[in-house]
């Protein structure tokens, strides 16, 4: 553990130490830009033991920044903030900190010819406000900014620490893992490792899940802390020993002892997504998949091809919105879309097993249905998805129904087909083929 | 406009009144919830003359809500609260506030009534936990949650506003458009329509687009605000006149001078997103567009099949990782694979043609690439893309590299080939249908 005069005194437990984001940028208060800086700070810091104790957004006015930067600063032990270090006029966090602090900015000919370099590469003409972006502080580090033009600056002083980021998520979050959280965490602000056990689940309901957890927990009282939260597709059940009561070997005990319970109902411990989940099964077994889109319209295919490496497991996929597309593609036959129609089990089967064969693919997993807002029938309304999954040892389809707007629907479609797949794929592990619960062959 | 004693003096512009968003709960801080809040009152608010000057996420904790809603009230000429108006231990806001507000708090037996008979249509038993929801304060109006069982409050006192909201996104929505706007509006503190002009752009940088759009804003001085926006593979630009003094008609034609001025660069007005630019584009010449994609593995497509009545103008795509689906599903040629690999200029014109002609489609475009991190060639590192566009009088091909994780990498490389097929088909309208610009045939 690194100390310094100028850090925070790291001889209290982390959680102890007050944590502040500042978000900047008018986009944020207008709404035009999510504050998803708040979604991805307050999560990286809350796995390492540090609730984030407050975010404010302010505007990208200079009198604004100044007094809340202020503020900020007298009262919290880090102060983190995100955007205005950019190159054009309304980009002011630099200047506005550096009066508080008390700070000279310095031109900083390395970044000044990384900046010129960039410009270069990517071919494009660099206008002279580009030059802004580097200028640091005197006292303070530099953090470097592999993804775009301006660098994040760290600031010891007045015991305190202050973490200044770029806006652009692209740079931010790379910054934040690579560089900030380990210099936070050699000076005993952060946990090196995660603080909790997450126990990701599927298939159950957040207050369902509570009930039948609640045996096992009851038997810890306060020595266990327990948080939920609900996702589209999962619920996370997150396991703590606030007062460390519970080291961790036996913490991951008492999650074992969960996933246990669960079944097929347990989907992994930590955060992985179920595409991640059902990519590291085909993978353990050896198989590959294929797989056939209408209405999800390219997003299942696009949640396997985020993994690194897929083509080790993904043979490809096919969106097929015209009929004309299934009989090219996946020899769905003309008489069978005639006869049930695009949205049906039928086609469905038709496309998981298509696209099994062509791309010569051991699984093959199909979606069709009405998105909406537009389109579905009387029998078929919008919301209705027929899945297929096809095995090495059957084939089976499956008919679901979701209200909500057309992108939440696609989510919630393609969440579906990856938790039967995962489902199917640990029975086959298992060496249990039968059909998954539910499906009708 | 309704005045009253209570309220703020309705007797200055809107821009110039202060509103300041409290978003309550730990779940924000923890980043486990993204702050939709900020975002959907926030662009609720920008589009009728306000910006939001603060947003303050602070935890459910009593001694902070207390203290933090003191200082926003004596600030703020309106004061929105989220959360923490549910039934549970940790729903604080409404006692909170009273205290601060030297307010009683009040049994309202209609909202009561409202309660029971919500969970008696549900089926559900009502824990008595729940009547805590029917608790309003004594000089005060009841916002009514039409889907949920907490109502919102409406409180005029010490010539402020006070607004407190529900946390479920689908309360709290239609309660804000509803009754909030319409409230704020009628006492002049909102603007009835909508007070700025977007112009969204492509393929210039923040600050080369404000150096080039400078010479036209110059002219008007203070008159006009100007607010600029980076986001992935396009740059907003938003123009507003704070004070008045340019009416809607002359900043709609400030803002035609800058599209006429940005020519090809000028995407649309407002927020549409590049797909839906091409997607409106297409259906207007009446053609249709297949896709063919490797390393952006789905994403294409399916920016496509966000839109709803996508079969219209998408007539299908393929994610073709493998050599072997290339060649079964695109007719790419297997020697032409042997000779310059899946990642070459050769393949992405087979794979944009062989797409266009597989699905009968006019256009075809193709993205292949090393997303990354793991992959890529001396040749061709990580992040280096070919684009192919097979048009109706030619077809041509792009080389590119994105430096950054590969969910960001996927994302601009689509956005790239969004952006080409956009320049192109404002050029097919035009009747200009020579090579794009950076093309090679």
């Amino acid at each position: 553990m690194v100390s310094s005069s100028n850090s925070p005194a790291a001889s209290k437990p982390v959680a102890q130490f007050y944590y502040e984001l500042l978000t900047l940028g008018d986009e944020l208060l207008l709404g035009l830009t999510a504050n998803g800086h708040l979604t991805f700070v307050g999560a990286q810091l809350g796995r390492r033991g540090v609730t984030l104790r407050r975010n404010i957004t302010i505007t990208d006015e200079a009198d604004a920044i100044v007094a809340q930067f202020r503020e900020s600063w007298s009262r919290a032990d880090v102060v983190i903030t995100t955007g205005g270090l950019g190159p054009t006029c309304d980009d002011r966090t630099r200047e506005c900190i550096a009066e508080v602090l008390g700070q000279k900015l310095v031109r900083n000919a390395e970044i000044e010819a990384s900046i010129e370099a960039r410009f270069e590469r990517l071919g494009r003409k660099m206008t002279p406000n580009n030059l802004k972006q580097a200028q640091v502080f005197e006292r303070g580090e530099v953090l470097i900014n592999a993804n775009g033009t301006a660098p994040g600056l760290w600031v010891e002083q007045d015991g305190k620490i202050l973490v200044m980021l770029p806006g652009p998520p692209n740079e931010l979050q790379p910054m934040f893992t690579e560089q900030v959280v380990p210099r936070l965490a050699a000076r005993g602000l952060l946990t090196e490792r995660e603080a909790y056990v997450q126990i990701r689940t599927s298939g159950v309901g957040e207050s369902a899940l509570e009930t039948k957890l609640q045996p096992i927990f009851d038997r810890f009282g306060t020595a266990l802390s327990i948080a939920f939260c609900a996702h589209s597709g999962h619920v996370d059940c997150r396991l703590s020993s606030p007062n460390g009561q519970l080291d961790d070997p036996r913490l991951r005990a008492v999650a074992e002892e969960c996933a246990a319970l669960l079944g097929e109902d347990f989907v992994c411990y930590g955060h992985d997504p179920l595409a991640r989940v059902c990519a590291d099964l085909l993978r353990g077994q050896e198989k590959t998949l294929a797989c056939a889109e209408t209405a999800s319209g390219g997003l299942l295919a696009n949640s396997f091809t985020d993994i690194c490496g897929a083509s080790k497991f993904f043979s490809g996929g096919v969106v097929c919105y015209s009929n004309e597309s299934k009989m090219q593609l996946l020899d769905v036959p003309e008489c069978l879309l005639a006869q049930h129609g695009a949205v049906s089990a039928e086609n469905a089967v038709a496309m998981a097993t298509g696209a099994a064969e062509i791309l010569g693919a051991d699984y093959g997993i199909a979606i069709t249905g009405f998105a909406g807002p537009c389109g579905g029938t009387a029998e078929n309304p919008v919301g209705t998805f027929y899945l297929a999954l096809h095995a090495p040892h059957g084939v089976w389809s499956k008919k679901l129904n979701y209200p909500g707007p057309r992108t939440t629907v696609k989510v919630r479609a393609v969440n579906a087909a990856l938790d039967w797949l995962r489902r199917e794929l640990v029975r086959a592990g298992r060496g249990a083929v039968t059909a998954p619960l539910g499906a009708r062959q």
